[in-house]
């Protein structure tokens, strides 16, 4: 047996994070965390609850009572939506134009479901003339999944309110991934007719993962509560967690206290900004930065009707090394961004712009960092336009 | 849709944690948890999670490869431990001693097990003979599992080894929930033969809750690594996590970045004081609460063979209201007692000596805060004997 392990005084380094997320955290959250902890069944705690599922609500534009944080990262709220929603022998819709829907799948698979799927090229959103058909041709599905927006292809999903109509017109519940979407570009959830939409904090929300945003309405709530088996996972069924977050707050697991408190901070300051403000925000500062790159003569993997502000998928010239300019920005300018993940491994750099890290002064550093870095990759881009258009976009 | 909710500062009271968990957590902890986050990919972060692996080597007392923290809350390592290792068909033996032997089994049934039981009274340890004349009982069992701690009765298994021996006999892995028992009360997975154990960072680690110590050996991990059917929750896939936390660091969720940051500084912490002298602290200064309890005259739930340090279950006094007397403490001390879980809900009240809580001050302050609640409750207890056999069990 090893003795006690010497180990150092926690110093990580100081990113930038502009990759798909962790994004940077705003001061007033990271002060939230370092609070002393309450009980998780603390009469003050419960008023915290409270006030976390209000603003919640806001954030997802919402009335939805089941409005919870889930205690764990953005995809055990995934689960917790699927997993619940999915019973043994329902069948699942699920899109494959990106690499969230086929966790979709596996999710759906595992809670006992059978997967059917609607085929959209991978940088493409979903048709909804071929979400019909899908929906024609297979027949009998229960449950209908599409992510509002894809982290992996940097598409945004237009057109909700048709796929959640043709969703409806089936009798199919409709699950929206909007983890990189929530806090940072529109989404109304009531409005476009979603029955369930799960996310994580650690994006557009600017929070440390650990709670994740999830909602359901009232017709999502009683297929779940009327289950013929359990859930598969007793920590993510939400037939039990509406003991401790319903009326009751009966203890069931102890919440991760910490990731609560700073969950609200987070969406204090969403409310503080305006959740309109915010989506505004995204648009202007991401549209500056990808400005920049197309003065650059860089190329966006997305068409414009269809992308996504908060995670910008970048072309990756003929003949650089993706990974060789992720390794640089890292070393010298203490700055992430991501590869591509899945069929665009090799193809594209991902580039948030979420949250608390979009703001002028990243958008700025990326733009003249990835320059720099492309320029010693033999690249011939113009620095001095891109520096120029995303400074002229970002006075607009 | 609601305006923008106004919700004010964060200002929890400020509480004394000598309930079940969460205890105090240490000012460096909380520290370490406003730090700014990078990346769960960055290079210095991988880094970061050897050292954390590392740290609860030491702390479980294993050299297993397969030690890491879950991406949520004790309940959650709970259901990765079963969830992974309990297939379809496989029966598992569970103890009926407590709240969290009825967990497991729920989490068994669910991981599609069947569930067989080993019987004891609430407020007693397993019996080694009547675990194996289970095992003769009921034949061809996968998997025991038993509760090392029991929060819900305060009660601690003595004999552990011969537990996993009866075990290892019948060809069966043993499971361990050691939630309420790592770093506060001795704990030697290998030399006790433990294949799994998980546990709680929020108890006698003092941290906040949100990443859950997980551990198993070989002979588990082998069986996790050659199931025929995946395991039934995604987020939980040891299999899956393996990349990640294995050698290949692959991404599969986003870890709870802030959550690891704690759990090492907690850890450190452990390091520091070293776990055998740790074992020491809880029980010199939980003895001292049972001493100074038991001089004004209560009674422990559990017999002084399997008193359980980190949680004293103390008995409720004929005539008393357990409730009043915990709102009556947290009103008027701030302080955090809890009541019966199950069987004994009404009859304990279950009082924590966990990690930073376990310090002079604040079993000295449980003791007279007691005193006080009872006298009010017209309780005839003498309260200068019960300080001043504290205060001498505290200099001894």
């Amino acid at each position: 047996m090893a003795d006690a392990p010497e180990v150092g005084e926690l110093s990580p380094p100081n990113r930038t994070l502009m990759g798909p997320g962790p994004s940077d955290v705003h001061p007033r959250v990271l002060r939230a965390m370092s609070t002393p902890l309450v009980g998780h069944l603390d009469p003050s705690f419960v008023e915290l609850m409270d006030e976390v599922q209000e603003l919640l609500r806001y954030t997802f534009r919402t009335d939805n009572e089941w409005t919870i944080p889930v205690s764990g990262t953005g995809s055990a709220a995934m689960e917790a939506a699927i997993g619940n929603v999915v019973e043994p022998g329902d069948r699942m819709l699920v899109p494959t134009n990106g690499y969230f829907g086929g966790r979709m799948a596996d999710m759906a698979q595992r809670a006992g479901g059978e997967v059917v799927a609607v085929d959209a090229p991978w940088g493409e959103p979903l048709d909804p003339e071929d979400v019909a058909a899908a929906f024609d041709a297979h027949g009998d599905i229960d449950v209908f999944g599409f992510v509002h927006a894809e982290t992996s292809t940097g598409v945004l999903q237009p057109n909700v309110s048709e796929l959640t109509d043709i969703a409806h017109d089936h009798d199919a519940l409709a699950i929206a991934d909007s983890v990189t979407s929530i806090g940072g570009v529109e989404l109304r959830v009531d409005e476009w007719g979603i029955d369930v939409a799960y996310a994580g904090p650690q994006k557009c929300l600017s929070c440390p993962p650990g709670a994740s945003p999830l909602t359901l309405n009232d017709a999502a709530m009683e297929k779940v509560l009327n289950r013929e088996t359990d859930a598969r996972s007793w920590y993510l069924d939400l037939s039990l967690l509406e003991g401790y977050w319903g009326e009751e707050r009966a203890y069931h697991h102890t919440a991760p206290i910490t990731n609560v408190y700073a969950i609200r901070e987070a969406l204090r300051l969403v409310a503080e900004e305006g959740i309109e403000e915010r989506w505004d925000r995204h648009r202007r500062v991401a549209g500056a930065l990808k400005a920049g790159f197309e003065a650059m003569g860089l190329e966006m993997n997305a068409a414009d009707d269809y992308w996504l502000p908060s995670l910008n998928a970048v072309c990756v010239p003929e003949g650089v090394d993706d990974g060789e300019v992720i390794d640089y920005l890292l070393s010298a300018y203490d700055l992430e961004i991501a590869s591509g993940l899945g069929d665009l491994e090799g193809d594209i750099w991902r580039i948030g712009c979420m949250g608390y890290s979009a703001n002028p002064k990243n958008v700025s550093l990326v733009v003249s960092a990835l320059a720099d870095a492309l320029s010693r990759q033999g690249v011939d881009v113009d620095a001095g336009a891109g520096i120029e258009a995303t400074a002229r976009a970002l006075q607009e």
